[in-house]
């Protein structure tokens, strides 16, 4: 019986999800690819840590046990980070094998690099893990939507914060108790910074936006803004306004370059990302042949994510039957700019804390007038006798007005504070 | 320059949408695949009808022109129906030549077959348009997930009925009025029949079934039941359950065999399918490893479905360019039986109305336990002096069970009528 051996390097979460799912699938392989999967050896750091249900004679600390092994066909890379994944993803490629990662930090920085050599030696290099984890949405990207221009890219792919903003909106907890439920449950880090500042997401969508748009985004180019600032405050005011607040992965192609960010938004209630609840995440796209299209599911964890890389495996294992290995390799052949964040246009929804008494409204008014930012609607609340809430509604303005605009408020006497500014839909 | 000539069959809605795709996306094309597509002839019925913007010098009324066409390496069957399109998919393959389609009929009827020919012949035989339109699932689930043993697909994927559910639920229509409206506006046909009985979404869940579950199930095996019988007052208990109506097509691979059916169902409104509104589509699975995931888009137009069949078109010159078609070919490697409907288990929600008089509710309980089944809810309603509307939800009990008390019951002096029997989720 024909065996395609696999090199695994790291044993984590998601390694341990990928060498349970392969042992448990590789029977039924055999009568779907014509071949047996089997792990043949795994990289680790240390070899004597006891490891449960794990075979540790396949265990090795040393990387050229791997890369000399000319019966290792496939290498999955799940150690994560820059180095030394990239090495090694490199040094696979040249060697002449395949390579399935879950690695969006890498791909993110340095997707180009690994595509052109994957390409340069006919090997394939698949990540369909390294984006929303369990869900299937870089291979429909590619393949499924090879006929469309995507313009638009919007995605809930933080399953941390969504589970926060989850609770926040359902059980009208603050930011910090949702945290630290979520942190008790494991959806949270004990440093919680790249979910909860939107960093994580950023690199989803910089790796989602090059592919959609055939045209490479990285890390750097996109501008990320978190959570922590949303409070059960603006919570209420998103229901009132037949709304939710979502962390967002955007990307949109425009006729004057890419625009990509990830920020709140103020989705409304009959958006299909709106009813993703927990810890779910989910990628709409929007193509001009396709229409509007959404992928929902579990972006992380053990097995969902082992989901996505045995199948990019198996369908490495049928480029190697089929000899043709290298069959889809890097889509970029365009090179479109990315807009500088300011020139964006977007709606805003702000909420501050003013002196009750004639006249502040007028002179808030002027500050917007004169940087351009256009008034949709005006609320005023919780009035006191000194104090009052006012909650402001522009229309689609840009970046850097709106961000002019509010630095000149926050100088006013008149106002006590701004306490929000969240982006609408 | 290389190009790709391809024989398109069918000038109809989809034929048209895939016509004006491929000659938008030509240029591009050359940059992704490294071939420019070029659709060298089309088979019509009549070539003298007029066409706006198609090229005349292409439409031929005979079929051996393409399929004696040896430049020609792709046909993109796009007539509909049994035959001839099933004579005309095995001889182009015969012929050598690679086949999409988006032939939902044929595929669920004589799929295996098709496929068959396809594998002996080295060809590729692809398909994403023949389900959900230009939603991606038939890549999804045979590639992106093909680590997982899926156990369950539920696809609301007839849009017809979607619209029609969506303003039943939405704006309070009776079934008639809405049908009326989707008429009017292009959504349902004059002779709406298939849509309406589940006969469409029939075809399309034994085809999903078929690839979920690696075993072959065909149309005849799927239970159907349409929503003509679903009413206002339905649709308001289901509000009041905090729920939905949905038409969905329910596949399930259990230990006893395949349970494969399509028809109404009360959903909370907590799940994913419960928010999909209009005349969109969406394929709800869940595996072993991914958990839960969801395919959400537009399930039929000219546009979306040509997206469908582009993307295939776009995935066999791939094949062709590394000299690999036949990559993937059928993948029912099992043979799990279906199991028979009336040995299903569902729970049921029935909406009766009865004499209001003493002793009327202890006979029909009598006649559910007589049949095994058990009642989980019993709400009595629209109590007048001679009449009362009962509602009973009852557990999880076996379809002929079910079938039997109901049958039963419609003979009892103390029932009137039996307004609606629905499953719940």
């Amino acid at each position: 019986m024909k065996k395609i051996k696999i090199g695994l390097l790291g044993l984590g979460t998601v390694g341990t999800g990928v060498y349970k799912l392969i042992r448990m699938r590789s029977d039924v392989m055999e009568r779907t690819i014509g071949a047996q999967l089997e792990i043949k050896k795994i990289l680790v750091h240390n070899k004597n840590k006891k490891r449960e249900g794990v075979d540790e004679s396949l265990l090795t600390d040393n990387w050229k046990d791997i890369l000399e092994d000319e019966e290792i066909q496939i290498v999955i890379e799940v150690i994560g980070g820059i180095e030394p994944a990239k090495t090694m993803i490199l040094e696979a490629l040249k060697a002449g094998k395949n390579v399935v990662s879950a690695n969006k930090d890498l791909i993110a920085e340095e997707g180009r690099e690994l595509l052109d050599t994957a390409q340069e030696y006919g090997k394939d290099f698949l990540f369909e893990a390294a984006v929303a984890g369990g869900i299937p949405i870089i291979r429909p990207l590619k393949q499924c939507l090879a006929g469309n221009e995507i313009t638009d890219v919007l995605g809930i792919v933080n399953g941390t914060t969504n589970y926060i903003l989850t609770k926040m909106f359902e059980e009208g907890m603050e930011f910090e108790d949702a945290l630290r439920q979520a942190q008790k449950l494991g959806y949270a880090e004990a440093d919680p910074t790249a979910d909860v500042e939107g960093l994580d997401a950023g690199r989803k969508v910089a790796i989602m936006a090059s592919i959609a748009f055939h045209s490479r985004v990285v890390f750097s180019d996109v501008y990320t803004e978190g959570i922590t600032k949303i409070t059960a405050a603006d919570i209420a005011y998103a229901k009132e306004f037949d709304s939710v607040i979502k962390l967002l992965g955007v990307a949109r192609n425009t006729e004057s370059g890419i625009e990509v960010g990830v920020y709140p938004v103020m989705l409304p209630k009959d958006h299909p990302l709106a009813s993703v609840r927990e810890s779910f995440n989910a990628v709409f796209i929007h193509g001009d042949a396709v229409d509007d299209a959404m992928f929902y599911g579990r972006g992380a964890g053990e097995m969902p994510t082992a989901s996505a890389v045995v199948g990019d495996v198996i369908d490495v294992a049928r480029d190697l039957a089929y000899d043709c290995t290298g069959r889809i390799s890097c889509t970029c052949y365009r090179q479109i700019p990315v807009k500088d964040f300011g020139e964006i246009e977007n709606k805003f929804f702000l909420r501050m804390q003013v002196k009750n008494r004639p006249g502040v409204l007028a002179q808030i008014a002027q500050v917007f007038g004169g940087h351009k930012v256009s008034i949709a609607r005006v609320v005023q609340k919780n009035v006191h006798l000194e104090k009052a809430e006012l909650v402001i509604v522009t229309e689609r303005v840009k970046e850097r007005h709106m961000k002019d605009a509010t630095e000149e408020l926050k100088n006013m006497d008149s106002i006590y504070e701004i306490s929000s500014v969240i982006r609408e839909y």
